[in-house]
């Protein structure tokens, strides 16, 4: 089980049908920890496969364990399954129909992909080694993220390896890419209050000066990326967002700053926490005003095992050819994906969906994104040859 | 006329309209170039006191001329009678009947003291010398001024001096202050447009990132007043907003400043106008932005001159006694009596309204703002006694 | 006596030997706290006029009494001694003969001019009113300066008030200068010493910059005058040295900065050392650095009491003429002739010393500094005149 | 030829020569392009062997080659012999002899090693395949470098590959490192020059502030890391030195700054060079001040062959043992080893020579630096070995 010829001639079969779910998710999208008629919809389609599903804790996540006869180790699959606050600009028949949300991610791939997978299990029970647990993960796009939940609901009870998919467009179609170590970011968010003194524009010595004081602590934030930081680790601190005062002539009171930080380790991370606290501190005393930092972890950096990363280069060169495998670059967008590999080793990769004569050319997050469906085939493709790869010992 | 005895026993006996017609115009306050109904309540008054009344242009101002039997100089003497939009918080019973619209800056009491010298004058024509010409301007308040337009009717033809008056809670009843050359500033305002280049917070290098640039544009205004202008020179320059970004992941593309300039001569109010065109200009350019400065020239600064400031000391010495004479210290507001006095000589001084046990402690635009009324009589002694102290030559 | 007929005569014909005196000292200058021979010289000069001299403490000054046969008021006058440790490039007769040490402020003229002064007093002592005290003060251009010596030798026991004077080549000979109330600043020292940690300059997150910690500091700075002082109080806080490090590619460990300070009342003076102190010390702590502030107080602001201006207006009109008063601008310099004015009433001024004809047209310590010896008559005039007025009670 | 036995016994004979000649050169250093004694005692002992040696232009340089008798490749190996301006402060019998000058960085050993490979082929023409270049260069510490005059000289004529080491204290002895791609980084050096203009400490609106203006530099570059440079490259920019005026009360009128910019891309560093080039001109013009930056490109980036630095993990693997072969991370020094790898394919390795038991504790360029000389052994091994398995074509 599990060669290439039995994978792919099953999946093309069933691939007809991923691309009728994926195109329905993708007319019925619904926010983070809202996707219940999602949820519902997805345990009807697994009911029709003959999956026993159980639902999970903290949303409306599903765990499905399609065990096998033969005796083998237990492997998890995700998906995720949410969408984003973002108006559909596409005008194709699966267009989006509720206003204001879409799956401008691809998570509804993921799912349809995720399904095809569940049918392919389903129907080879007898030559099974071992359990595959699908995970149908609500809220990946929301801080604190869905994965929180499942796990703590017991979903990696017993599992011995996890693999996870991004149907990806800045990608072509046809290629697959991961990487050792750190692969997404830890996307962090930070918080800045100023409390200065307001007062007349034309009498600032009688007042603290809140535009002063931001500008102040934008300045010396550089320095943390510039100085603090060993040049040889990826590392991001950006002021997205200042907003202070009303009007010209009146010195402003306060001062709010909001903004990102992005890191690949733990260590790094801890570190420009603890000099964003220093230098908004102190940077607002020094001007008379007061400053809190408020930083919000967002989810830890993607860490992929070596060993698993190691499995998908070789799976995917005898599957894809060598000429599709790609070493992934750092990516500074996050994941919670990162929360299964804190627990268990695991990869997680990136398929590419872009294709340029399909229009499927516009980056995530876009009004018009669009994936190449074909990448759920080569998704669901790699997603059981690195099970199977893994079940056979090798 | 205009002996000391005379003036006091005339303004005692007109005090009590004084007092009313302040307060009923407390009552119906109209904001700057709307004040329609003021205007036509003040004509009716002064038809009432048989005075012949010309309407000025570019706003609802008034200009009485009260012609003596007698030869001797134009004296022009001027009032200002719009009201704020703010709401009045006083509890008063003349406290504004309208919501949102406030005389919050005494006004009110200068129409009403101006009014006062009316009747005095128009009932001594056969003893005075000369022309007295009364203007009851509008829309001090807002930028580009009413006196513009009176000026550009002009009231000002033939007149030889002019004088005016703010009434003042910072001083105590009871004393009066001006200073000789430039007394108030030049209140200029400015706005920056910064044009960045947008895009994801865990990417700056694709970005030009224009929160930066807003916070190094702040930084670098402040050596204008710490370097490049004369120490002995006052001079301010304060950025009283900051606006960029929308949420904290996504570098901004645009950032809005908006502030104030305040200077005591056109040689440096000119000088900073140039830094800033410097600093502005190429901050952004070298961070790869773009920035337009927007300055919005304000009033000019208000220059009294050295004769008639003088004229104020003597006369107030001898009218109030000499503790109640103040050198006034250079205020950073901005007036425009400026215009008057760059085409004429005269003198802007400030008459003492504070007083603690009535409550009049609030600055001018605050919204429990009250005054000493007492100290119309006093801003109508000193106009008057100034006028004839000049019309005698002395 | 001292009617201005007198005092012209008189002086007129002493001038001859106060240009030889003068231009002896400028032929034998000696360094702050080291004008031994100059004092020595003085001392001889007061002895052939007859004058008891006495010897203060703390450096070579003197003091010499001349009393009156008639009752009136202690009257103190007083000149300064020490040159300047600069190359004298003048070519002419009595150009300094001390290499590297020259008279580039005019304390020769100074010194010559008290000494002609002690002439005119010492011939008529029959009717002299009280007391003259001439000081002749060593030391005023090093801090702590020779002022404090003199006076904590006691030469200021018993005076009612003092007068001083500085010829000067900024105003023009003929005419005399000086204001009420503050008039020369007070000029503090600073001293920053930046300690970081050093290392690989392409190691910088193993190091604390002290580059960057003395730029940012330099950067905070401006944000005093900017922001922290009263825009109508002249203050100025300049950084004139910068150092650290000594080459390119390694990061300096130290930084250091020097200053000035200069203000006008020592509440700003003292809000300027406080905010100095939490700007340095806290922006140092926020890169991780340590910085130590060394303020050292300079002499005091030179503050004229506003009777005794009043009186040099007065006096030097009557004197000179309308046209050859002037009100002083504030100046930037600082002078210990201030010490002497917190302990009693009195008056600095400046008589004009510069004439482009004869070429004394430079800067006051400039290596080709010259001065129009006339002016020593001039301010011999105006310090008997001023003493002689006082005397009389007016 | 080339196996492993054979290539240990004979290295193991050859080692106490290599220790000898590593003592004298240790003994007897020589400053870059000053290497005379140091060439003519190589060419000395390469004679001995019966070596061709031809001298290289452009500095003290040689190049042997050793011509087998069977057909193969051309394979140069490369060491480096000159020493730094350091004072020696070991106290052992080896120590250097010539006052402020020591071989702190190991290139003694570096020829020493390269001597005894030749030794290695030089008795082994009969069995050599192909060519061995052993290249002996000066002046590796000092721009422009050596390695230009060799390449110039033609000693990369004919050449299909090549390999050089560096002993390396931070690892420890037994184990080596590389890395595939970019290993070194690019050191280039800045000078800033910034003319103001000088004055009055307390009049600075008559200056221009150089002291401001670099201070502004320093905080404006700090920007071309944290914004302008793709967080996932390795970049630094440190301003080392910052030196301006001479005291407190005397605005500077000039500022020199002088730094340093690591890259390990030709990009960045042209990237970096045209932000610095912008920032440092458009902030001087900014605050009314010239700006010159001169930027010295130092050597290019270290950059290794894929296939080379593969070799490299294979053949260690194979001599050393799994344990001891590491991935090298980004080294931030610089290597002229770099231009020859601009020319041919290639690898530059780390042998560690660190041993806390010997005291070889000390960084490269300590003036206590050491090493432990067992590394030449292993650093022989794997030249050759490399070398051989180049030839052995697999």
């Amino acid at each position: 089980m599990g060669n290439r010829g039995e994978i792919d001639a099953m999946l093309q079969t069933g691939y007809p049908d991923m691309v009728k779910w994926r195109r329905y998710l993708h007319q019925h999208p619904e926010l983070s920890f809202q996707e219940k008629e999602t949820s519902r919809w997805i345990a009807g389609q697994l009911a029709g496969l003959g999956c026993e599903v159980k639902e999970t804790e903290g949303g409306y996540g599903l765990a499905v364990s399609i065990k096998g006869e033969l005796p083998g180790p237990v492997i998890a699959l995700r998906a995720d399954m949410d969408a984003l606050p973002i108006q559909d600009e596409k005008t194709c028949d699966y267009a989006s129909t509720v206003p204001g949300v879409m799956h401008a991610c691809g998570h509804d791939a993921h799912t349809a992909t995720l399904l095809g997978i569940a049918r392919y299990y389903s129907t080879r029970r007898e030559r099974l080694h071992g359990e595959r647990r699908l995970l149908f993960q609500p809220a990946e796009e929301l801080t604190p993220g869905g994965a929180l939940g499942m796990i703590g609901s017991g979903v990696l009870t017993g599992v011995d390896v996890i693999y996870g998919v991004h149907l990806w467009t800045p990608l072509p179609y046809g290629v697959a890419a991961t990487r050792s170590g750190p692969i997404m970011a830890s996307p962090d968010e930070i918080f800045i209050d100023i409390k200065g003194r307001g007062g007349h524009g034309g009498m600032p010595h009688e007042t603290v000066d809140a535009v002063l004081v931001g500008s102040a602590i934008v300045q010396a934030l550089q320095t943390i990326v510039s100085r603090n930081i060993d040049p040889l680790e990826p590392a991001v601190v950006s002021i997205g967002s200042f907003h202070a005062g009303t009007t010209g002539n009146v010195i402003a009171e306060h001062c709010r700053l909001t903004g990102t930080v992005r890191t690949f380790n733990q260590e790094t991370r801890e570190h420009i926490k603890e000099r964003m606290e220093q230098i908004v501190k102190q940077t607002a005393e020094l001007h008379g005003a007061e400053a809190v930092l408020e930083y919000r972890h967002g989810y830890p950096p993607v860490v992929n095992d070596e060993a698993e990363a190691q499995r998908f280069f070789n799976v995917t060169r005898r599957h894809l050819g060598e000429d599709s495998v790609r070493e992934s670059s750092l990516i500074m967008a996050g994941e919670d994906f990162s929360y299964y590999l804190k627990e268990i080793p695991g990869c997680f990769l990136f398929v590419g969906a872009g294709n340029k004569e399909l229009g499927a050319v516009y980056p995530h997050h876009h009004p018009k994104f669009d994936l190449d469906e074909r990448s759920m085939l080569v998704s669901a493709k790699l997603m059981i040859a690195m099970a199977e790869n893994y079940a056979s010992g090798e």
